[in-house]
């Protein structure tokens, strides 16, 4: 399994998905395309679409139908970063080693760049696709919903805010990121899963791997933010201790947090024991998720 | 056919259905089901649910089944008026008599806000309806983010404020409109009929009754800006004015607008003309719509 040559190849087929699947840069307003473009193609590792594919392979699904749907979750993923950019949020001015969309644009075109691709997103996602019945569809569209939204997602988003400049404890920092950035990462497993035509019991493990692997990865989003490198890591680091936020380290220290990941990537493994060898590129994923520097 | 009773009723019922669709105001995070609340319950006109459930009943379909949906409707719209009225945008302090989302909260609970309620739109949109296929809720899904992304409510959005400072012909100004707010007004006209079980003939003729009204509405709103008594609108007017906006009266002139206003009752009540008596509400509504004072 060459992880590297796998991310390469699923990262180009997204890449060139999501160039055909929305409108080109010159589209009319052309500002808010632009927009959009400078923040959906700034290089993004796109590990939920990634996700998304690799999940339906694993249950024996095609993956070549769930491109749209999978450069949905990319796109709505895009729009968070976007809108968590934003001066009255994270108030960030570089994301991937370029400027945030606000730092390019403005703010309006920023909003409604990011409204524009959550938008998208339930356009993508709700596309009919052969095989796949529209009962099943509609189910994980609304799901989708569910997870993105107040009780997901958005509601992680307000909870971080909330929690700024004070101590949580580790219950409340699991539960604000299983919000923030768990539910799409899980929903990403669930979904494609599902849509590959996995069981039960398949689509269930899945979606345990993913919420496994999303915690694993908030956890290492907040270590990068200690030891990692500004330059590799294409924006600011350090800025979770500047804003008094809490992390992972910051709660456990360095070494407990880098334990309680470790055990979330065996966690996810055993919930691949029943598959055969078409989920090794989930395995190899979920090593991935802690050994990546940016 | 008594309009002001059929909207008091119709309102009373949205508004009830709505309580009852999202969580209570004490939902974690408070602060973001707070602003969620002040924004979604403040009195609104509720105009785009009602077109879904009256529309719905002109073709001789069910209204109770499609609460949920037209509920998703009123949500999205809410989430366009906070972005809206956010300070980069077109900052402003008041809505409905009541200070705005930001004003109320903040800018960054008003963004998040408008995420949650734009995402539980599409929650409330994907519902099972009784009696009506999957395949059928799918593609009006698929629609409603057509019609509320780049190329129609964002996208009109964002050419709105490219507009701004400098004079803009008729036909700009109308495709401007015809993608802001023309947009979800034609779209809940042409689901209801569509979830209600018309024929195609009959939802093509109902979506463009949608399209008709939805201009003479904004030609009116403009007319209110100009003419309306601030503390019946509960809101600035003037505000067009202050902000060097193109509008339908600063275009044409008042009375070329009211004229073309007119115009396009008329145009929408001729859509109607193959309609029973069910379609009645929609003909009173036609009407309303102009001689509104707010």
């Amino acid at each position: 399994m060459d992880l590297k040559h796998y991310l390469q190849t699923n990262r180009a087929l997204v890449d060139t998905a999501l160039q055909s699947l929305l409108p080109a840069v010159g589209t009319l307003p052309v500002r808010l395309h632009q927009a959009i473009h400078h923040s959906l193609m700034a290089g993004g590792k796109r590990l939920r679409p990634i996700l998304v594919l690799a999940c339906a392979e694993a249950v024996g699904g095609m993956r070549e139908p769930l491109l749209p749907f999978a450069c949905g979750l990319e796109c709505l993923h895009t729009y968070s970063l976007i809108h968590d950019d934003l001066p009255a949020m994270d108030n960030d001015d570089l994301r991937r080693g370029r400027p945030t969309c606000h730092k390019q644009f403005d703010e309006a075109t920023a909003i409604l760049a990011g409204d524009a691709l959550l938008t998208v997103a339930f356009e993508l996602a709700s596309r009919p696709i052969v095989g796949i019945t529209a009962e099943t569809i509609l189910h994980v569209v609304r799901q989708l919903a569910i997870d993105a939204g107040f009780s997901g997602m958005v509601g992680g988003q307000m909870m971080d805010l909330l929690a700024e400049n004070r101590q949580v404890d580790l219950e409340e920092l699991r539960s604000i990121h299983r919000m923030k950035t768990g539910a799409l990462i899980r929903f990403a497993c669930e979904s494609g899963a599902r849509l590959g035509g996995g069981s039960g019991e398949q689509v269930e493990a899945l979606k345990n791997y993913g919420a496994a692997i999303g915690l694993a990865f908030q956890i290492t989003d907040d270590l990068l933010d200690v030891t990692g490198d500004s330059r590799i890591m294409g924006k600011a680091t350090g800025k979770d201790h500047d804003n008094a936020k809490s992390t992972y380290p910051s709660v456990m220290g360095l070494p407990s947090a880098r334990t309680l990941a470790e055990e979330q990537i065996q966690l996810a493994l055993d919930h691949l024991k029943n598959f055969a060898s078409s989920a090794d590129p989930l395995r190899a994923l979920a090593r991935y998720i802690i050994e990546r520097t940016h």
